[in-house]
């Protein structure tokens, strides 16, 4: 496992960790200043933005691109709602292109609102995926389907564990002997508590298909579902077992922050949160 | 699957769907009055109760018995302790088998505060659940392992999937071609949401490891991890289907109400619950 102390060259901040306080221009500089590597930044904060004229300016900084966050929810309650869904994404994993992300991280949605048929959901998925899957070939850009935590799975996304993310990676783009184009995002947030992670991790091994690692912690209590994740160490994950296991594996991409914290991080200046961020990255990971 | 509608002695109501509001003999006559055909008590409210009598009460009630929760948690940060909760549900096994219950059901607890390792957890329910295997074989019990949704894997339970709970029966108690007295308890709240939720239990077929069924529905959005699950029909759940695949597998137990609610049902009177869930139990379930 790389040691990460003094190594912040290593590590990425994911923007939704700051809370969207800053324009993308200055979130940019602040991150670069604090010493890191990389930046993930998400599509709202694009908003208007020159696509290029942002990659410029994180590249002129001297970061890179950890992850693009991130899709439209794909199931939709009829075929033309899927369409336009896969259609905001194609749009979406041209300006992961642009902005040379390693990934476009994938969130990837659930039943749509009156639906029960999680089946439904997970096969509109697995079509939408391939559909975007062509895309994303075809510009030069890489899909990260992020398992999201099984408490989403009736509003945020049907992908809920690693085994069926990395199910779905083979059955769209079966081992060719080429890297590949599909691949996961591991955020430990999500996958911390799977008896199936060792295995699952270890089954990337050769195909290398983890395009993105995620680190924060989980809180006992967790007081909201969404916004209520730790900051590293606070919580209960033993993080560099994990970090160690998807090393092992082959991954050499950086070791992005991403915290919703409505409750703590996000009320507090930026300059701070990275200040201890840098440090958890280098003593508790 | 069997029709629900007119068959309230197939319906069983967990007392915690109550909130608790009266002593035991009243429940169990309230419940009996609305019409099911079985209970499943809590430990807390036979405290201080002659064991005995209170299973007379039941049974002159006309009640099964559909389950007796729960297990003390078994991970402990230190041996002693760890032996401790296993006497301690070494005695609650005998109250099973005094009350004849379906099973003793099992919430099996996590890490112990201050721990990290999940993994160390996982070998101590593995350890503790062999003690009590071999106690409730001794007085004609039975374990139900209940599986809890991943988002208690941080306090609440180390054991977050079906497949992983009927690895460990597997494991504890290899199939023989006599009646298993280790099995599993299906919460539709917990497991609803596993891509491998239809594998799992279709493969427990021959082997009966299924001993209790739960349900509830699962809210969106869901405002308290632990108190906000809904009544059967106001969630995201398709309860037939699940219930279809359990009794596919030879399931013939009762279908068994548990609605933790704080916001809402705790809050009404125990015969407006029971109506409502009589109600329910046998149009959308």
């Amino acid at each position: 496992m790389r040691d990460l102390a003094g190594r912040l060259d290593l590590c990425s901040i994911n923007t939704a960790t700051l809370g969207y306080q800053a324009p993308i221009r200055e979130t940019i500089d602040a991150i670069a200043r604090a010493g890191f590597g990389a930046i993930a930044p998400w599509r709202r904060e694009l908003e208007g933005e020159d696509v290029a004229a942002v990659a410029r300016h994180i590249r002129d900084a001297g970061l890179a691109v950890s992850g693009y966050c991130r899709s439209t929810y794909i199931p939709a309650a009829n075929r033309e709602a899927f369409l336009a869904n896969i259609e905001d994404n194609r749009r979406a994993i041209d300006q992961t292109a642009a902005l040379d992300a390693a990934a476009f991280v994938m969130v990837v949605g659930s039943i749509p609102e009156g639906s029960k048929d999680l089946a439904d959901a997970r096969a509109q998925l697995a079509e939408g995926t391939a559909l975007m899957l062509e895309h994303a070939k075809s510009v030069g850009a890489r899909l990260a389907l992020e398992p999201l935590h099984p408490m989403y799975a009736g509003d945020r996304s049907c992908l809920n564990t690693l085994e069926q993310a990395l199910d779905l990676c083979d059955a769209l783009e079966p081992a060719s002997g080429e890297a590949p184009s599909l691949g996961v995002a591991v955020d430990l947030y999500h996958v911390w508590w799977d008896p199936k992670l060792e295995a699952q991790i270890a089954r990337v091994g050769a195909q290398q298909r983890i395009f993105a690692l995620h680190v924060c912690d989980w809180l006992v209590p967790t007081r909201d579902m969404l916004t209520d994740r730790g900051m590293m160490g606070d919580g209960v994950i033993d993080i560099p077992r994990v970090r160690a296991m998807v090393e092992a594996s082959g991954y050499a991409g950086a070791v992005e922050v991403e915290i919703f914290s409505s409750f703590d991080w996000w009320k507090r200046p930026i300059a701070e949160t990275l200040t201890v961020c840098a440090e958890r990255l280098q003593s508790v990971c």
